[in-house]
């Protein structure tokens, strides 16, 4: 087991980042089989995997969860905080904090459009840790 | 690899039950690093992560779910098997029964408010059996 | 750490897939315990548990996906790509396309009604890898 950490500053808001690049260098001398965990600590964020393009990340991905978690609905936690970030925590809870990837031979096993996201939902700039784990 | 078994009597209904304190309460004599799988058996609860403070806990996260898959509508399940527990069903799928969250020093490294909960949302009390899995 | 990889044609459209019976034969001569991690390659389809019953599997899923992320609506993936598949692609980042799941003497941990399932939401017949790693 080793772990490595990805230091990324986000712009808060829903703004998405394909991890891929920087897990797949981490991974290139890995001999063997293994799985990678990826991890946000946070309870404003997720990661999940999808295909990294424009239509889908700009667009498609943040209208559906502003129809089902709109950010401008009233919440008892921004009541009770005096915050703004309601929906971003629930945004988190259903798409989740963390995955396991398998790979191979240096090589994550995702398909050919499928790539690994950070989706930083909170509602200011955050500079965000992924904390990975190599699993060998 | 090592398992420990957290048990738990819940009332149902979507019970929201924070499981960190003894996860954490598990891990503290483990050295060095690794990662810990918490899973729920069963097709009627969830383990995610959230922020355990009552506004999200006892109202925003029941509201929503009550609003995406809720527990009045007719469900095929429940005509089938005369039950009713077809919204606790679909809910376990979409929020999934297991993460893993990974450990250092001892301590879970979660976010400074993010907790690993156990939803049981089937209909009447249950006791969960919720498997832990430590991987170092 | 072991991997099997399970080979499956669906025909696509949201085909459901019981998973369970070819993990369980693979994890058979497992002595001990462990954790088995399924993982669908791919970016239009996605792995969960649920109970495998047709009132669930052939109803009340679908209905809850066509209802959240229905097919018909206009995407921008499909309007930039030529293609129909912008509900799939969603529904596979927000069910998720990996779990892991506990085993012990050679049994999957889950509960007496818990499946795992593979549901590939592609819009047309496709060979789908489910890649299986067992760590112990």
């Amino acid at each position: 087991m080793r772990r490595f950490i990805i230091d990324i500053s986000t712009e808060g808001n829903g703004e998405i980042v394909n991890l891929s690049p920087q897990i797949a260098e981490q991974l290139r001398t890995e001999r063997g089989e293994g799985l990678v965990h990826i991890f946000v600590n946070g309870s404003t964020a997720a990661v999940t995997t999808l295909e990294f393009e424009p239509g889908l990340v700009k667009h498609d991905l943040p209208n559906l969860l502003q129809r089902l978690i709109p950010d401008d609905m009233p919440y008892q936690h921004e009541a009770t905080w005096n915050d703004d970030n309601g929906h971003s925590h629930l945004r988190s809870t259903v798409l989740g904090t963390g995955i396991c990837i398998p790979f191979g031979s240096g090589k994550l096993l995702t398909g050919e459009w499928q790539q690994v996201a950070l989706i930083d939902f909170d509602t200011r700039p955050r500079r965000r840790k992924v904390i990975c784990t190599v699993v060998v």
